[in-house]
């Protein structure tokens, strides 16, 4: 295993090679490491600014072993790597961070939901089901109108289908592939919140302020942080986290999604075990951002500070908005981050600004 | 010649692959260019986070033609770049920034202080010498003790000695080579500052706050910035500033060293055609730091904020202090900022270290 804290001049590899990975690169070679990245498509993001790339699948043999062979630590900018990857990582030696649990929670949403109400981190209520029969049932336990989402894959709210009326449900079941299924009550949420969290290898633990999010046709189009919230609604996020990493005796960054409901309570939505979109405002408006935080703590390195700088309007440049550059370079307030992506698809990811503020 | 502004996507050449190289090239890489280091040495800091790395002489046909092919825009880390080289790629089309009178300045320590003189920026007394017997006429003039500097090459305190006797001048001529050199009366400085500033395509300039610099055996140690300075002081290196890059014609950031003397006046030591090592506190202490701006004014792109956000005090790690990287990942104030150099010579810049504090 590796020499924990890690050197500078180690190399940290990363299983994705997108803009996620493109930051954690960005991040770790500030801190002297060198990084490698593996990813099935030449010429990503990533690799255009790490010391190593390799491109294969992830879960190539040969691949593996030549990450392997270069890394000390391998972490991952996306939460659906197979298993198996991480599985041949540990057999080869390579500690792979965050670990093989976080990566099952988040793989499969009614694990994630089991795993969070196990840990007193509330979720609206739901029903796992695995044919048209239980989905059926499962909705009407439930009570429609509900969600039905696969429970694997899916994300920027791909997989993932309203059921207006029970008697809909096995049509919808079929729509969504025939695949496992699991059914929630909607939550009548007043905010949709997010809380980006770190835990060391030491088990200590760094919480940044909440942020507030809106979502377009299920995508993230912007975040606000620090999010105006009482102590008490901080306090309940940082709990809820807490109990989160705890859980999974995590290491890492980890982006947790939260519903705040009319009552002042929060939900957890989904976790992601991973640098998270919501958490782009720190790059601006904290010292130590998300990307070195993870590198900090998959590096075994003692956490930094989560104190916000600054008040951080977050955008997302999705598609043609890249466009939009000239002018965006021209705000004083506004840093701009760029993802090099060669393709401009519709509702693509292809950069973010933050716009930043006097904190009061 | 390059698209200017230059568009994300496109490819910025750095010469020379060193530490400066490397930040330069992350910070082109968060604005989503990439990156075509040249440089000597293979696995150099700044190719292991380029897209690109070209190994070669700077001054190699075959190297720079390579270049000249990805890159629409060169710029460089240090001020030796050989003339020849951007001649070269200007032949070719592709645009080197700085210019060539900024490098020619920049090489010369004679033509750097009959060019500060000849725009109004204050400097020693100062008389150049090609013998021996005019470098013995040079003391006389100047008066000893005077310090006899080569006019070309010599950085970090090399190329340069004392000369305590006017008849002493031809011994340490011949000691520095016998080749041309130029005399220079010391100056009587309370404090070593420095300020660095940026100049667009469009001619605008931008200016951050001074620095206070502390060197050791000819090397810096420390900066202080913002420096404790009277807005009278300010905006006399303001205006030495201003004048240095009109009358370079400049593009990208220049950093200008300054004597501050007893009666509140400043001369200028020198200038450094490049991102510079007291800007390094711009890191953490600015929203748009000297490495991202220096990326600004020479893509095109319009200059960023340089109004301080915090205090900061930048120590840089020499050598084997790299080795206190523990320590310093530890202490909540100090952002960590190292080069990835193999090795640890005596003296070498390893790496440095922000330390943040309120701004008042």
């Amino acid at each position: 295993m590796a020499e924990l804290p890690l050197p500078p001049g180690s190399v940290i590899g990363v299983l994705g090679g997108g803009q996620l990975g493109r930051m954690l690169a960005l991040a770790a070679a500030r801190l002297g490491f060198d990084v490698a990245i593996l990813e099935p498509e030449p010429d990503s993001p990533a690799a255009r600014v790490a010391a190593h790339a390799i491109v294969g699948a992830y879960d190539d043999p040969a691949a593996l072993a030549e990450l392997a062979k270069l890394a000390s630590v391998v972490t991952y900018e996306f939460e659906n790597v197979p298993a198996a990857a991480v599985a041949r990582l540990a057999e080869m030696g390579v500690d792979v961070a965050p670990g093989p649990l976080a990566l099952a929670v988040a793989q499969d949403r009614f694990e994630e939901k089991t795993f969070l109400n196990a840990n007193q981190a509330p979720t609206v209520a739901f029903a796992p089901a695995d044919t048209a029969a239980e989905a059926e049932a499962a909705v009407a336990r439930i009570g429609a109108p509900a969600l039905m989402k696969t429970r694997r894959e899916g994300y920027d709210g791909k997989g993932q289908r309203w059921v207006e009326h029970a008697a809909d449900a096995g049509r919808v079941f079929a729509e969504l592939g025939g695949v496992p299924v699991i059914v929630e009550a909607p939550a009548e949420f007043v905010r949709e919140l997010s809380v980006i969290a770190a835990r060391g290898r030491d088990g200590a633990t760094a919480v940044y302020p909440l942020a507030e999010n809106h979502h377009e046709n299920g995508i993230l189009r912007r975040s606000l942080a620090p999010a105006f919230a009482s102590p008490a609604l901080a306090d309940q996020a940082e709990r809820i986290a807490a109990r989160v990493l705890k859980g999974l005796d995590y290491v890492g960054v980890i982006g947790i999604e939260l519903f705040e409901l009319k009552d002042g309570r929060l939900l957890v939505n989904e976790i992601a075990p991973r640098v998270h979109n919501t958490g782009h405002w720190t790059q601006d408006g904290c010292e130590v951002d998300q990307f070195e935080q993870h590198i900090r703590a998959v590096a075994g390195w003692p956490l930094g500070p989560t104190a916000p700088a600054a008040r951080v309007e977050m955008l997302n440049l999705l598609g043609e908005e890249i466009e939009g550059w000239r002018k965006l370079a021209a705000e004083p307030e506004t840093r701009i981050h760029l993802y090099g992506k060669r393709e401009a698809k519709p509702g693509r990811k292809m950069g973010h600004v933050n716009k930043v503020k006097p904190l009061r």
